[in-house]
């Protein structure tokens, strides 16, 4: 099934806001946590506030219980709720793991533009697309943005998060200029019950490759385990079927 | 009129190519140009060629003869031929100038990411509005990026021109990797017959506020002068008529 929707031209100039959930048998995972997150994009976006009744409404009356739930709201005011499969890759990344290249993005996190938008949602999305086609033309799966100053930023659709010792760290979105990762700050806050400490870190890709386990968070994967950096074969942590199993999965 | 069209909702996500065109009563000024550079953005996103053919035929069979003319194409092959009102600030800006403010993209020319769409016209434009909102909050009617080596690249939706003694400049876009701008290059290319000179060059913010004139070109505005740069106002240009004229405008 492929959803059609009626919008104006100007609605495909890539201006608004968007979540993806995982939509489950019990409902659309961390939920409140993906609204409150779009919210904070359209406001970034200085644009009107998403309708959350109406996205609720929409959400209860999917007559799919699983997959990808995804939330689009543009400027103009097209709101869309659409389910789709859960694509393979992401199912085999999440079971395998991913080979990772870290990668330049260019940008400072000294000094972002006033305008920056990096910290939201946006429905500006090629860039994202494009890195990752990168990637697979290298023949790795995914990349880890680094700033030019050298700093672990985010993944084009995921967050970043490791181990260091027995502490679960991942970026700290505000001073990285990224997006809030919601499955790494929800994952952070299980790690107490799991026996481990939480953390936000600012982290060099170089000081990266030496953490214990490396994950990319997204709330379709959950976690996938970074099982080669920059063509390095890494070990396989004991951690992530502890850390899936937290999330769910 | 509102035209409405039907896409899938990946479509909102910015992942395509567009260009706007100056429709006039003699044609669509720069078509082939504007062709030409939409297929080479295709290209930079890898996605399949746009229909030129197509394109064409749906601009011969347009029903108005003037206006701001969009085409858009988006990777799932979405192809969208629109003609709006150019909007009345379009036309004030053409008359009257801009007030324009430099400001840091946090972006550097020297080692751009191999993925980067910078040289293409792609549909995320969200950090374009941003931009333009951004300098609308500080009473400006424009912005000027520069590159965090502080080179000038472009504006949000306009390329950089500036007269250096009797030499007309821009900004050349492979170097700084830039948008290539058509209105632009056609202006240079009619620098000889208006007794000018003609060249590219990479020129820092500095640099550019002592400049014999400065203006922002799009297929739109033709040129609009820069009359306050970062809050300094700047004597108007005997240029600015003459450069419009040879522009048809």
């Amino acid at each position: 099934m492929t959803e059609r929707i009626v919008v104006s031209p100007g609605d495909l100039l890539g201006d608004g806001v968007f979540e993806t959930l995982h939509l489950r048998p019990s409902g659309p995972w961390l939920l409140e946590e993906h609204l409150a997150r779009l919210v904070r994009s359209s406001s970034i976006l200085e644009m009107p506030e998403p309708p959350v009744d109406r996205i609720r409404s929409a959400i209860s009356d999917l007559s799919v219980s699983s997959g990808a739930l995804r939330v689009i709201y543009t400027r103009s005011g097209v709101l869309n709720v659409s389910v789709s499969t859960i694509p393979a890759t992401v199912l085999r990344e999440r079971r395998e793991g991913v080979r990772v290249l870290t990668a330049d993005l260019g940008f400072t996190v000294r000094k972002p533009p006033p305008w920056s938008l990096s910290a939201a949602k946006s429905l500006s999305y090629a860039s994202n697309f494009a890195a990752r086609r990168w990637a697979a033309r290298q023949g790795a799966d995914d990349v880890v943005w680094l700033s030019t100053e050298g700093y672990v930023l985010e993944a084009p659709t995921a967050s970043v998060v490791w181990l260091d010792g027995g502490v679960l760290c991942t970026v700290p979105p505000e001073e990285a200029g990224i997006l809030p990762g919601i499955t790494a700050e929800h994952l952070l806050s299980l790690a107490g019950p799991a026996g481990l400490g939480a953390a936000q870190r600012m982290i060099t890709g170089a000081e990266l490759s030496r953490a214990g386990a490396i994950w990319l968070t997204s709330s379709l994967r959950g976690l996938a385990e970074v099982v080669e950096l920059d063509g390095v074969a890494r070990d396989r942590s004991p951690w992530t079927p502890r850390l899936l199993d937290l999330l769910g999965f």
